[in-house]
């Protein structure tokens, strides 16, 4: 299985063979697709509209409500999972054919399970739970049973399908979810590019030059077409935030070890001794919708179904009854905040400020390089002497999707990990976690605002390192990027300064109406609070997806 | 400082600078204290009765009442800190002189804070605190301002004292406690002997001839030997439980990140990249004494204090209303029960099933090797490729105490640590974890009963590998070791079996009379609900360290 023709043979045919199961009446033509490159600055949200496959009913099923509104139109006998079901396939079926998010179809295996919710809800009189008939998306690194987990390496295409359900999988089933989809990666899942050489690219929905984000950037294309109103991420360096960021939908990582991860498929290999764990979290269209799906996942004990899950019950919280305490972080000097973030930034904090909360400047002088701290995540994600993950790329004779250079710290340049160094790793680990630990318990801070990335989405293979987002990672703070404004270059002309180097470059006109986004940082285990807050923060900043 | 008599200068000079801390008029005669050696068989647990150095009033304060008892007593103006803190100095320096069981002595200071205590309460007119005027010991490894932490290795006796306190002496100080000593360990704390070049060995005060296990043993038999109501203790292989079983006192490891270790003294390198973690726990008098340490820690929001510390509250439990599942553990091959140890988990069974709870046998063919479990967890211990803790001792020229050889597992010798090893190491740890998992989960068990070690304290330095208190290190299940019964030859002769080789040997001539233990095991995080069932299983036992 070493030669050219042969990996891109059987990754032909596992296209060909995923393609195949989305029915002949849902295809666009190809004279329509063929506009849809990746190199068109275009938004393809109106796609599902103009296509004509949906009818009035599957539009409005799909655009017009979240999660918890379209469960409890379920549960009120006013909609169908059957219909809900079937109007989210489709359109994710135009998704696909679209901006290329999707790795597995599950649309026959879905259909029946809405059909079962259905018959449940009709003769027990009851749904079978919180995400009663609810289509959820999943990561394509959830195990599904009877599906496979290729994680987009051409060597594990020859991997059978999985024989059980990840944990989280059981839990969303048990409360009434349907299985319609899995979603596109990055190759290994270390880069911001969701890009391998079996599926391929996904473009960004709202402009189909710039990059969906990752890894889990399947799953925020697809949310924000709207061919999914929910999905399961991970998260171990931004994973779930990033995407949420680059399209412009909500995401949430929790603190480790609250979300199961059992039975989840690896892209590297088992028994990290790294101090940074993955985890996992919803990326959404609604601040309620993450809310429905943490509260509901916990409330199922998972640590009764996964032993590396803390037994911490979830705690519901009443909205803050004092002014929220925000540390504000602007940026690190190695990436300066391109316009539209630094703009979303300050007017998030001004308006945050104007409704009687408290903003308290963290200066960069107070904090460890974030650059360095990023620095040394990344090498806690080198650990492996065996170096797993190449090795899953190099079995295939698949080449390099081309972002996986451009996610690299020329100080780890020729960094061989060794159990000696770790252990100073970790010192030097724990002295970052013990500054900002201090920070916040000194100034009594309840999150801290930051960016989560220096830019909107950028054109594809252009992101880098994501320093923003793993740095809630190294600190296992929960952290949130919520979608806030978009680049205006009007507005953000303001805001361009001449005394810094953006990196990646600022061009105005490329990403001319990407979403912006904020990204709030809570206290660790304290994922409720951080929630909470981010209720409070957007009602303020009247935060949607729209 | 690399000749012998270096080396024995230094600690004798040590010594006697400890030694003389204590008052002339409360030292004893060495006529009288010749006859305390490591060889006699005698229990001197009558000697502060004897003595004469005690008053009625001194004798009732540190015999009549557990630590709940003394705080009641204190608040309620029945005696003063002053009186009790007098009477625990007092017992303890009688307790050094007998069964060399402390390193440094704050008695000036604790005379100080006493009086400090009481004003407080007089002029005040409430209680500093929850353990307001409570005297409290302190393993050798916790930090107090101006107090040296040597760690007992005579490389160390060149550090200068502690400038700052221990989180976890910060806490105790803040709810009213005075600190008067801190106690003896093992050379390294790796062995279960409290014995080291520098303050020599403590001595079971139930049998001199015996170990008083370790590695906080100077604090179990001091709390034994009632110069001290309450200790702080850690556990990382059993450190906590080993000491108060060979004592017969209680002692309570809890789940890990649960009290706060921040500015302990490590006995090796910081950083380590294990995945089990030291705890800190009690050793007390009664089960309410656990209790009472355990919720005013926590409810001290440690987590403020300490980032490494969950941010998990103390949940207040009503006793259970349902019989519980206690899943039984008998032994393992390797190391099969002593006919003490044997009749004590048996008579525990079943009176607790006769009370109506459930016991539900866990077959050894249905769990991993406890002793391969040991062996690995001991891998973990052994994972620094620079050896610091042994580094600690050859830096002075100091030899090995008699014990560390024992310390060992066969199938480790030669064994070098190596990133590679610890990615397999943390596999086969994760299987074990998810194979008592399962079992627990499946069974439906509240708690885990077995053995805390195969016998009684045993002679010194025969003590060898701490299997069965491992165990829940590995788990990371909080344990607590239980005084039940005591070596009776008349009794335990039934129990003789000729088919196992016991080890160490069993001599019922050497251990009569010495305290028996059970060990009960929880469930992650769920401390508050094993010390509910503790206090359950203590009343149908009638457990006590009388």
């Amino acid at each position: 299985m070493s030669s050219t023709s042969d990996w891109r043979a059987l990754a032909a045919s596992k296209r060909e063979s995923v393609a195949a199961k989305i029915p002949a009446e849902w295809r666009l033509p190809k004279s329509f697709t063929s506009q849809f490159t990746q190199t068109s600055r275009i938004s393809v949200l109106d796609v599902p509209r103009k296509s004509g496959l949906l009818n009035d009913r599957e539009l409005e099923l799909t655009e017009n409500y979240d999660a918890t509104a379209l469960v409890e139109l379920m549960v009120a006998g006013k909609a169908t999972s059957y219909e809900v079901t079937t109007a989210f396939c489709k359109r994710a079926a135009i998704a696909q054919q679209v901006i290329n998010c999707c790795t597995e179809i599950m649309f026959n295996e879905a259909l029946v399970r809405a059909k079962e919710c259905d018959e449940y809800l009709k003769t027990k009189g009851k749904p079978m739970g919180k995400f009663h008939g609810l289509p959820i998306s999943l990561k394509d690194s959830f195990n599904v049973k009877g599906v496979q987990s290729t994680l987009c390496y051409v060597s594990f295409l020859s991997h059978p399908p999985d024989t059980e359900n990840s944990a989280l999988v059981d839990i969303i089933l048990s409360e009434g979810a349907v299985i319609y989809v899995k979603t596109n990666i990055p190759q290994t899942m270390m880069t911001a590019d969701s890009d391998n050489n079996v599926f391929g690219r996904t473009l960004n929905p709202n402009n189909l030059s710039l990059t969906a984000g990752g890894s889990t950037g399947g799953e925020g294309a697809l949310i924000k077409f709207r061919g999914s109103v929910l999905g399961c991420a991970t998260d171990i360096a931004g994973s779930i935030r990033l995407p949420a960021l680059c399209n412009g939908v909500f995401g949430f990582k929790p603190t480790a070890q609250r979300i199961p991860f059992a039975r989840t498929t690896p892209p590297g290999r088992l028994g990290s001794p790294s101090t940074i764990y993955p985890v996992i979290g919803p990326e959404a269209h609604s601040i309620r919708d993450m809310h429905l799906f943490l509260k509901t996942v916990i409330d199922n004990d998972p640590w009764e179904l996964d032993e590396n899950v803390l037994a911490v019950p979830w705690r519901t919280l009443t909205p803050p009854s004092r002014p929220i305490r925000l540390g504000l972080i602007i940026e690190d000097p190695s990436f300066p905040l391109h316009p539209p973030i630094q703009r979303a930034l300050q007017s998030a904090a001004t308006a945050i400020k104007e409704a009687g909360h408290f903003i308290v400047p963290i200066p960069t002088t107070d904090i460890p390089s974030i650059y360095d701290a990023a620095a040394l995540a990344w090498k806690f994600f080198l650990l492996d002497p065996q170096k797993t993950a190449v090795k899953h790329v190099q079995a295939s004779g698949e080449p390099w999707v081309p972002s996986i250079p451009t996610v690299t710290f020329p100080q780890n340049h020729g960094w061989e990990p060794s159990l000696d160094n770790l252990w100073d790793m970790n010192v030097e680990h724990a002295k970052i976690r013990k500054v900002f630990h201090d920070i916040v318990v000194e100034k009594k801070l309840d999150v801290i605002l930051m960016p989560g990335y220096q830019a909107t989405a950028v054109p594809h293979d252009t992101f880098g390192v994501p320093i923003y987002t793993v740095l809630p990672n190294l600190l296992d703070y929960p952290a949130a990027s919520l979608p806030y404004l978009k680049a205006e270059k009007e507005l953000d002309k303001d805001f361009v300064r001449t005394d810094v180097t953006y990196a990646p470059p600022y061009t105005p006109e490329a990403v001319e109406g990407a979403p912006s986004s904020i990204q709030l940082v809570g206290r660790p285990m304290k994922d409720e609070e951080l929630l909470n807050i981010i209720e409070t923060v957007g009602e303020i900043l009247k935060l949607s997806t729209e």
